[in-house]
């Protein structure tokens, strides 16, 4: 066979490593716990009648006691239950890339790598904390669970859960992406759950915003509600949340954990780390190992969380005690947020229209330790297209929040004439969002 | 914090290694061409007039010249350029899996591993052949590349490959799934592809099938027939295909070649290998470097192509020289065929609707080297959910037919009582066609 000439203006740089993966044995053993190093300790969530911090006891009526002691666990490091690492092994370790065509079509010294959490059967990083979450309800001898989703990533991850350890899952989603992007609806009932529109007919709370609303359009914070008020009227079953509680980013850990392995395959540390925040727990995930690093050893690592213009809590909210939803049924926490009331536009990134942030997230940001930047949409489709267009994976409207800011750091490199490292979490794919590429390409995508 | 008891009941047996990669380097160097090892001759594809062997300028009005020597290449191993193995890299080497939670649900004996090709960003292994098709045409100057597509996997896949590479990409997707399926063509938009609805008012051959039959749904022999008349009538366009001919054979078998390092890392060899088969590319894949094996080392490796019962051309179909599409414009190829003016019915495997089989994939069959089997449309989605909702990924249809046959394996392990090593391939993912699974958990699904 006659060799063909290489053509060099074509493809990448000949012989470059781009991709870091890790055996199956390098999946952690143990999730890092942020709480153990925060140089002031975090604030308590609080009782809303006593406003005096929550006990275990008030609590135990959504989340059975092991997670709870997890959401309260002050100790470094988890140890992974064997059980959950197994599962783990279906998509982790996942891969991190270095998106050597971006750059190169960016003209950016900049070394751009991202951590590809689409790789899970729900195709993002919400089955990390979906999995466990299952797991000590399991053991609890939880036999139903009840949650909320916005985009219908959370929802489809925990109902693939709930199959794998034989628990009932029955879902809320915001009814403008039960609406608007229906295949996730059908891969939750593929999984076995049952999916209601939110605002339903199914709850006191729904009924009663329908009933001033008809058109709502649905929020995560009201989802919450119904979803928490769904698991109290009814037997055996407790309620999870996808993100935002401290156990939710405890879980998540394991993607900057093998992140710190892969880079230190590639032989880079990067000068900054982003990911997007909806309610925190994907950018907790990526962040947290190296928000340690800076406390523990003094790193300088830039964080960066990426938000929504339309919902940005750290960057337009106000840092105070707020209820995590709507019907205000969940105890306080202490978070940036932009009112428990507030509904936000119909943004296609429906997994980050939430109020509030994470408290972990939030500390982090008031101590100094995170940065935070707001976006508006069509700058996040303009880079999702390119990102798709170069690098191939269609990036979830989500996800592709951390991409405009890692292509503006890649800019600002260029433009500075520096090299930098850039490390990015890749959340989600959007294979199942393309309406919302539809939107974009035809030109009716609004800010 | 206090250990959880592990659940024995729960979860795989702990501790077993069920996930095997490669790293980077891993991917092969060369691709596999069972041409050079047949212990017969494959037949010559024949020129349409003359009847006699076609020549490398009978077929130089659609391909490029690197392309033909490609395919009527009879050397054993050909160089994978380094330009291709880079792009490769976004998704290669695949994960090898061991469906430990499928073989527990089963009861089975058998070990059940499965190639996981769904990772590629177009979601299936049509990539593996997109992107050197687009390399060549690069190579040779091809400014645009024309092309048909099923369910959209391989349009897709030519779309991403072309836009990695400058050439405008234009393609003929069957009505059906162009209706039913409309995320996959708004992923083909996404990659800047045109995207016509075939048969289609854009070519000569379109406006009469659709004179004849406004109504067809079309199939991929006239969508065929319509790209190569948009070829020839445009100036400095090529046509692709994205299966049956050899060189696209060829370029899949990376998936095989991969998977015996995997199996190796595993310390297991199949007892048998399997792979859907519509045109015939994605069991070339998986099966071609284990037909060498029983070639040149006797390995007594059972190896089974999966056709839908309502498109079989190796189960019903015969061996005879036939066009490749309706309208007669390709070259004569001996091959299992249902008559090339045959048109499926619009099953949700929109992907294996194919009259004929790949002339490489039907010479193993005619000489022993495989077998086939044939599976009803409702007996594939059973399958199909069944793997979802124990190992987690949702199979693409044309992949669970590959699927199916890997249960039915397992389950006659467990009659039989034996140990026995089976290895499928799960050549794509399904999160594009949920509407298929809609259909069928709503009892709608007929055979």
């Amino acid at each position: 066979m006659r060799a063909f000439p290489a053509v060099k203006e074509m493809g990448t740089p000949m012989g470059i490593t781009t991709r870091f993966t890790l055996p199956q044995a390098d999946i952690p053993t143990q999730w890092y716990n942020l709480a153990a190093d925060f140089p002031e300790p975090l604030p308590p969530p609080l009782h809303p009648g006593t406003r005096q911090p929550a006990k275990l006891e008030d609590m135990a009526a959504i989340f059975p006691e092991n997670i709870i002691q997890l959401e309260m666990c002050s100790e470094r490091w988890v140890d992974i239950p064997e059980e959950v690492r197994d599962i783990y092994a279906l998509w982790r370790p996942t891969p991190l890339l270095r998106a050597v065509r971006l750059e190169k079509a960016l003209q950016t010294p900049a070394h751009i790598y991202y951590k590809y959490e689409g790789a899970s059967p729900a195709g993002s990083h919400k089955p990390n904390t979906a999995v466990p979450q299952a797991y000590y309800n399991k053991l609890a001898g939880t036999k139903r669970l009840s949650t909320e989703t916005g985009a219908g990533q959370w929802g489809s991850s925990l109902a693939l859960a709930c199959k794998m350890f034989g628990i009932e899952c029955v879902v809320y989603q915001v009814k403008v992406t039960y609406q608007h992007k229906p295949y996730r609806k059908l891969l939750m009932n593929t999984w076995g759950a049952t999916v209601y529109p939110s605002p339903s007919e199914h709850t006191e709370y729904g009924r009663k915003v329908l009933a001033q609303d008809p058109d709502s359009p649905g929020s995560l914070g009201i989802a919450i509600s119904e979803a928490i008020e769904d698991c109290i009227k009814t037997p055996n079953t407790k309620y999870s949340l996808g993100s935002v509680l401290n156990h939710v980013c405890l879980h998540q850990t394991v993607i900057g954990l093998e992140c710190m392995k892969q880079m230190a395959l590639a032989g880079e540390e990067p000068d900054v780390v982003i990911g997007c925040a909806g309610g925190g727990s994907n950018f907790a995930g990526i962040a947290f190992p190296y928000i340690r690093e800076k406390i523990v050893n003094g790193k300088k690592t830039r964080i960066v969380a990426v938000e929504p213009a339309s919902c940005a809590s750290l960057t337009r909210g106000e840092l105070r005690y707020d209820f995590g939803d709507t019907a205000e049924m969940t105890p306080l926490m202490m978070m940036y947020t932009l009112g428990h009331k507030f509904i936000p536009p119909s943004i296609h990134a429906g997994g980050l229209r939430y109020h509030g942030m994470a408290p972990m997230v939030s500390h982090a940001y008031k101590l100094g330790l995170v940065e935070a930047v707001a976006y508006d949409q069509l700058k996040i489709f303009e880079a999702a297209m390119q990102f798709a267009q170069t690098e191939g994976m269609v990036p979830a409207p989500e996800s592709s929040h951390a991409v405009r800011a890692a292509i503006d750091e890649a800019i600002k490199a260029r433009e500075e004439g520096k090299k930098k490292v850039i490390l990015f979490n890749l959340s989600g794919h959007g294979l199942m969002d393309m309406p919302s590429y539809d939107a974009y390409m035809a030109g009716k995508l609004g800010n």
